[in-house]
């Protein structure tokens, strides 16, 4: 069962593993250094596919296929899936995932729906609504180029603070407690914070924030600080956010220096590879915590991290409008 | 707590009860039949507000709003809040509900979302993962145009199979069984049925075959048929997703005649209003669920009634792309 602990966290009892997960990257993100980490690689913009939306949707398959092949369950053994992606109605998923003919609810929070995906899954499974729920998000530089900025074919100059769209999908299959495997703990889902920026191209700062609310909340609630914890992995604030995030963490009186890492600064190398601020989007953290994290707490060298998934909640209409952009972040415990 | 039952249906041992539902709605939408029924009307496609957008948001904020004050709950004892529109990154919820401060997960499933938002919530209070949760959605005739098919401006005729976007929203506060007020008793999430439909102004025949899908699979899990309920309601299918789900239901063995009712018939009367097919969008069946079902069971004219939301999960660019278009449909079952 479910416990709330103080205003906002709750507590898994039984606490629902990830019994497994699956990465699939793409080849800017192969270079990066986590390439040879990742369990699929598709080369080229297109996959092969005939479209960039279409090369998404194989992301997300390939990530669930594998990630569904590593926990030794089938699709049809899988009660509930929550898949979510950047593009417009979330094509990528209803192209996607959902074509595993697996009970389908759509998940949006921008970046943060890699979380957001797996905290509907351990709820599902932990209530016995599912017995075994999946969790997919993935995201495309191309297909958000398009979509959010300029066509790729404009050549346009991205400034300084702007982050790279990773490439890339993550999945993760969640089911009742299993020794010797990750599990979720705890989690807090957060409330929109908007604190009045207007850059597209400076989501770190609009996203940092939200990732300190939800932080701060999640200390206060369950009494712990960042010595408690082995990694606090932030999904793509880039070093801008992450910057931001220290200080705003250190102002409520938290120190999270040496613990916390960003997935977006994790998958590139900044020196080598022309990705500014670091990686972003609904791919980023997923492909990171599959590939990365959650490797690292099966050999034990982590064994409780925190992993909180931020998101930009805006779209080019709203942008269009001048309006600000709210943020959100949500936070999940994970433990071995 | 939960159980699961049959291949997809799961029931709530527990039920968690609707302490409280709002209904907001657009001019066009008090000339129809419920006209009287919606707690709130806007005038005007703006509502007094710059944008469209930001006019849509308003319908969220105020069916929120209202559903908190007649449910006698607070914003801040809301745990959590789960929120969906049709717009481009769920953009309506982000600047809409989300604003009270709520912990937030955006959902989407196109005009399936008002379903979808309610098990989420009913399965988060259900295990205690929430005291009390919200669901909300909304459409708008106004930006769904611009955004789906043509500026207002450009006067465009529409094709007779065409639905008209609802411009409303629907709120419901869930919470702990209570006496006397209607409760969700079991719950079905769908999987995606993609039939190979591309027109995007036939929504109704694109979704019947989820619809029928998802309460096939009802039926066959709890061996209930039709003559078990008062009233079998779908959100949108409008007239000619009517007529097709009726024949694949009787396809399968199940006669719903006298018993299925569709919101987006609901909504309009079809021979003085220019709706065509009738009316659609997530404002849709989340209005005529809060302003005509539940009322029809509190006043106990119905005891047990079937919801059933379908989406078309489709987008302007995988149309323009010539995609065929997945549909899924949400069902859950009320009592009182």
């Amino acid at each position: 069962m479910i416990k709330r602990k103080g205003k906002y966290t709750f507590i898994f009892s039984e606490p629902p593993c990830i019994k497994g997960a699956a990465s699939v990257a793409g080849e800017e993100e192969e270079k990066g250094p986590l390439g040879n980490k990742f369990d699929k690689i598709i080369y080229g913009c297109h996959g092969n596919q005939d479209t960039f939306e279409q090369a998404e949707s194989l992301f997300q398959k390939e990530a669930l296929g594998i990630a569904l092949e590593k926990s030794k369950v089938k699709a049809e053994e899988t009660d509930v899936l929550f898949a979510g992606d950047l593009l417009n109605q979330c094509a990528a998923s209803s192209y996607g995932a959902s074509a595993f003919s697996i009970p389908f609810a759509g998940q949006y929070g921008a970046c943060s729906t890699s979380a957001q995906a797996i905290i509907m899954g351990a709820v599902f499974v932990a209530s016995n609504a599912a017995n075994i729920a999946a969790a997919v998000t993935s995201s495309h530089f191309c297909s958000a180029e398009r979509q959010f900025r300029f066509p790729l074919e404009y050549g346009a100059v991205r400034t300084p603070t702007s982050q790279r769209t990773v490439t890339g999908a993550g999945a993760f299959i969640i089911g009742k407690k299993e020794r010797n495997l990750p599990f979720v703990s705890a989690a807090v889902l957060g409330k929109t914070v908007d604190m009045g920026i207007t850059d597209a191209n400076n989501m770190g700062a609009a996203m940092a924030p939200a990732a300190a609310d939800t932080l701060k909340t999640f200390f206060e609630d369950t009494n712990t600080s960042a010595k408690d914890f082995d990694g606090i992995y932030t999904g793509d604030l880039g070093e801008v956010g992450s910057e931001i995030l220290a200080k705003l963490m250190k102002d409520f009186g938290y120190d999270i220096s040496g613990k916390h890492k960003d997935c977006g600064m994790l998958i590139y190398d900044r020196v080598s590879q022309d990705v500014h601020s670091g990686g972003s989007g609904c791919g980023c953290g997923a492909a990171v915590l599959a590939a990365h994290i959650l490797p690292k707490m099966l050999s034990k060298e982590e064994s409780r991290v925190l992993y909180i998934a931020t998101g930009a909640l805006l779209s080019t209409t709203t942008g269009a409008q001048g309006a600000t952009i709210p943020c959100v972040a949500h936070l999940i415990e994970l433990g071995i």
